[in-house]
């Protein structure tokens, strides 16, 4: 059970029911998840979490189902359970198949190994790579 | 100054000189980087890592581009400084433009905020959401 | 269910029970949560553990309330189920509001989020913020 | 030397400029530090970071002292060395002294240490604690 | 409930039934665990990552009940708690004792505590320190 | 240049004193690194965590150097600088020889990863393994 009440729709005030409705809107869905009724008991954090959420991923020089896949990323290397089930559906509902989720997790699997190796050896940055990265 | 010695090729065994060398030929370059010299101390963690590196990062269902991203997102949130340089510098390669990483960056960090509020709240999981992922 | 038995009052030996008379003492409480139960499989680390938690805990230059605040935003960033209730109830118990706790809720998510966006730039310290955190 | 360019307020597009000018009118100082100046490469995500930080760091229910104590604990257990610097002359700013961020630093090892004694043992939330984290 | 079907043995394809006969047969026993069985809808992963495994936790210069130890403290730090049920059934398998758990848990919380105490206050490494942990 | 000025022996009062000597005898060394030195700023920080070092660190269950391996491998998988250097140090002052530090670091890359894999997936425990981890 979450820590704070679930704002249903019904019982939102007007701010509240303003950000449920662009979530609709702007997702084609009608139903709102318990990430944003749950935030809700703060009208500021909703409104101003969901205005960065949706720019943040509206398809851009990154396609939706790019971004969905580092969302995912992320949240597999925080161990985040709500987060990783509810975009791995994002990515899925973007174009994602089993074949690019398996290899998404084979991916994040791997860096986290390779970052470790690499933290416990201090490993020192080339400076090829330093200057490619800046696209030098 | 790594906390190990960085084996160059010149004083490299075969089996080291091996890996390097299918390093060199899949990636058509001709040096390596410090961290294959770095874990290369230890033999069987420089072939198994580089053979397991080579087949997760090898394009599949998704691309090399998608591939180096999803690493650099992971990276980015482990604070691994030379795995973001290197990664930023392959993504580039394989056509990562300033658009792209910036638009990863603004992911990445979003992703690592909506986490810790899910987190803090306990927020269950829908079950619509947790059809969704599972592909139902 | 836990991965060690929880050791009841009426079970623990004298070290445990002394260690268990002073938390209800100190806290002025009737009962002894799960965490020092676990803990108390290992008498010298629950005598540690609670000496060490009263001695930081302790209202001195931070109050009680502030102190429990900064516990819990830990405890988000680590997505740690068991001290994120716990600091929230201490948190409430020290005079924390719903307005306080969502607050933080956003304090932490921010900080996650710009975290990474540094983390993901490498950006170098400024100087003057490096003098100005050293008290000069 | 950070991966990108650092956009200097003479070089800077009036977007940029105008959040730059904000930022200084708000702090009350008359210069920008790097972290701006790095992200400011995309200047939709400098409006919209500073825009969140200012509406998250306004004082509310908890005073700026406060809000930058929880940042700063938060950067700490990431070991975000930038933030840390940054945050803690922000702490100083807002009047935390010596003391203060000693007794922080106390608060946050403490905090680290019991969230995995409580991880590795699995230990099960107490109903009591469940029902007073929701403030019942 | 897994985000992926777990793969029993009677269901599998060739590929697979030759990665769980070796598991079983290396390991001694009769049964497959559920982590097997989620990574084995994508085969490749499933061989990569046992073999990997069993080159990794085979005794070598470290004994088989140190290496379950460093993977247990590794996965309590990280929070996962299959990881952690796992490797702590591992563990006693190879000999380790409830005291010796405790001790572990003791170090794991003691390490992360320091750890941040480190990074607060961003300590520069003692020359002497650097010079011994290279072994010179 | 650490945030925080480092204590000196010479500059020291009798409280912090009585801790670098208890450290130099205990350790049989004749100097003091700067970890102390900068927690020294705040004497009772300095001398609570000394004694739950000294208590966790000495052997008992487990040797000091499988002691010393977990610390390390806490602190890689972290990445903390600092700390990885100095339990580097102390693990080969207790007898960690570079095949075991290799060791080591091939384990803690391993969890990291299957870490990932697991959470990724979300793979529920074992009842087996759950009754094994608890020695039943």
């Amino acid at each position: 059970m979450a820590l704070v009440k679930l704002i249903e729709y019904a019982d939102a005030g007007p701010e509240v029911r303003a950000v449920y409705d662009d979530i609709m809107k702007t997702r084609n869905v009608d139903w709102i998840n318990n990430f944003w009724k749950a935030i809700a008991n703060d009208p500021k954090t909703l409104k101003r979490t969901w205005e960065s959420v949706k720019e943040v991923m509206t398809p851009g020089a990154l396609d939706a189902r790019t971004k969905e896949l580092i969302y995912l990323a992320v949240s597999v290397t925080n161990n985040c359970e709500y987060c990783i089930v509810s975009h791995m559906a994002g990515a899925r509902k973007a174009g994602a198949t089993d074949a690019m989720l398996a290899e998404l997790m084979a991916v994040v699997g791997m860096a986290n190994e390779t970052n470790r190796l690499v933290n416990g050896w201090r490993v020192e940055v080339d400076e090829k790579l330093q200057k490619a990265a800046r696209g030098g």
